[in-house]
This record gives C-alpha cells, structure tokens and sequence, in this order.
C-alpha cells in the first residue's frame, strides 16, 4: 500500500438495540464469521482480513464514547462491499433482504458512473454494494483511482 | 482468512458537514492519503489494504441511504485502530488531538483488560484507538479470540 503515517483502520463498532438479533443478521444472514461474543453486551465479526467488525450494545457505548445513540434518523453513514460487476451488487441485495434487511434502493445506475444499492440491518445502519468503475486495487492493496 | 460467505468490507462512508474541513483533518491531520475526490462533495481516502474510507456531503446522501442524517447524539459506533501496545493508544490519541480532534476520553484501562482512548472527528464520529490482548490476527489476516 502506499505509504501514509496513519495506521490501517482495523476495526469497526456499531451500537445494536439487540445483540443476539443483530448477531444473527450478520452471521447466519449475511455470513460473517464471529470471532468471539459476551452474550448480550458485544459480538466480534471478521469483515475483512485484520479488520473486524464489532456489535456493541448501544446501551453500553457512552461508557467510552461519551454521547452517543440512536435518533429519529439513521445514522449518517454505510459500511461497503465495492465489487466487480453490476450482477454481484445484485446478488448481494438480494442476499440480504433474505436475510431481513431492509430495503432502502434496490441496485441503480447512478450518475456517477457506477451501480449501487443500499440496505438497512436492524438498527437502520445502512450497506451499500457498489460497483464502481472509478476504482481500482493493485495487489498490494493499494486502491487507485482510475 | 477463515472461509467465510460474506465478501470483505472494502468501503466505509461517512456523512460530513463540511467535506475540506473533514478532508484536512483525515489527511494532514490523521496521516490518511487521498485516493480521489470530488470538491465539496466527497473525498476518498485510503484507509487499509484495499480499504477506502469515503467522506460524503451529509447533505448528498439520502439520495442513495434514505433518510440519514446527524441528529442530537454522535453516532451509536467508531471506527477504530487495534494496536499492539498501551503506548501506541497514547500516541495515536495525542496525535489526533494535535490534529484538532476532541476529545471524548483519554487512555484508560478498561474492565475488559485492555486500554482504550476515544475521539471525536469535526462531526462527531468516534474514533478508538485500542490495545486489547485478547486478539491476535495471524498473517493471513484471521483475526483470533486469544
């Protein structure tokens, strides 16, 4: 990768109403594998390689990050797969409206060049699944602007 | 990596209010490196091997994610680095705060035997910066419950 002096982003932590529930969506649904669990309290999922994925209750976050939660809006943010092909950004919505997501937009050809669609998971975090032709990642997973 | 269904997480969003004053603040300030950008309305940042952290006109995004937006709490999550040691927690906590971020909570140990510190970016977002030793990810990039 080209170098930067800021370390890789490694982990991700989003605040669940409902452990178990959301748990459930990301393993058996969309097919995370967990890492570990303290029933109720946080869930560790491997998302990608070195980077996870944890489930915390929301109830617990303010202990360390301070004021924070749930509001009338969805929180102003996606978690992404950027993929190949437009048939993938298809297949992946469909596999997670099986799965009980929500749809927000099904796959679009937007304006900026590329296709995507957009879902909720239990607590209105959105997904979205991209193809966009803009980018590129070299091998050593450098991504590139094309 | 562990076989799991799901692809990696390749893309992370965030909704910003002002997108030159998010961008300084992940590049000059945190050390990530612009991939593209798109003035006033998004910038792409790399953020890990294969791994883009986009931040997005708040304003823009319910064109794709429905109905998103800041509200009167941060949002219920954080993005974070697992590092190897208490001293890194210290170091990337001051550095973020030299680079203008608040802070939320300074490094402290934890209950779950670990030491963690907490920021907040110009909207807000949580970032944590953490040492936990009950992870170690193996060099295929598994994550493990140690």
């Amino acid at each position: 990768m080209t170098q930067q002096s800021a370390p890789p982003l490694t982990a991700i932590t989003i605040g669940v109403v409902d452990v178990a529930a959301s748990t459930a969506f990301y393993t058996a649904g969309l097919g995370f594998r967990e890492i570990s669990a303290v029933p109720g309290e946080i869930t560790f999922l491997q998302v990608g390689p070195g980077l996870m994925l944890a489930l915390w209750n929301v109830a617990s976050m303010p202990s360390e990050y301070g004021a924070v939660g749930h509001g009338e809006l969805a929180p102003p943010m996606s978690l992404g797969h950027n993929v190949a092909d437009p048939d993938t950004v298809q297949r992946l919505y469909d596999a997670a409206l099986a799965a009980g997501a929500e749809s927000i937009n099904p796959p679009t050809a937007q304006s900026w060049g590329g296709t995507s669609a957009c879902i909720a998971d239990p607590d209105g975090f959105r997904w979205d699944f991209v193809h966009n032709p803009g980018f590129r990642v070299d091998a050593d997973g450098t991504v590139v602007s094309v």
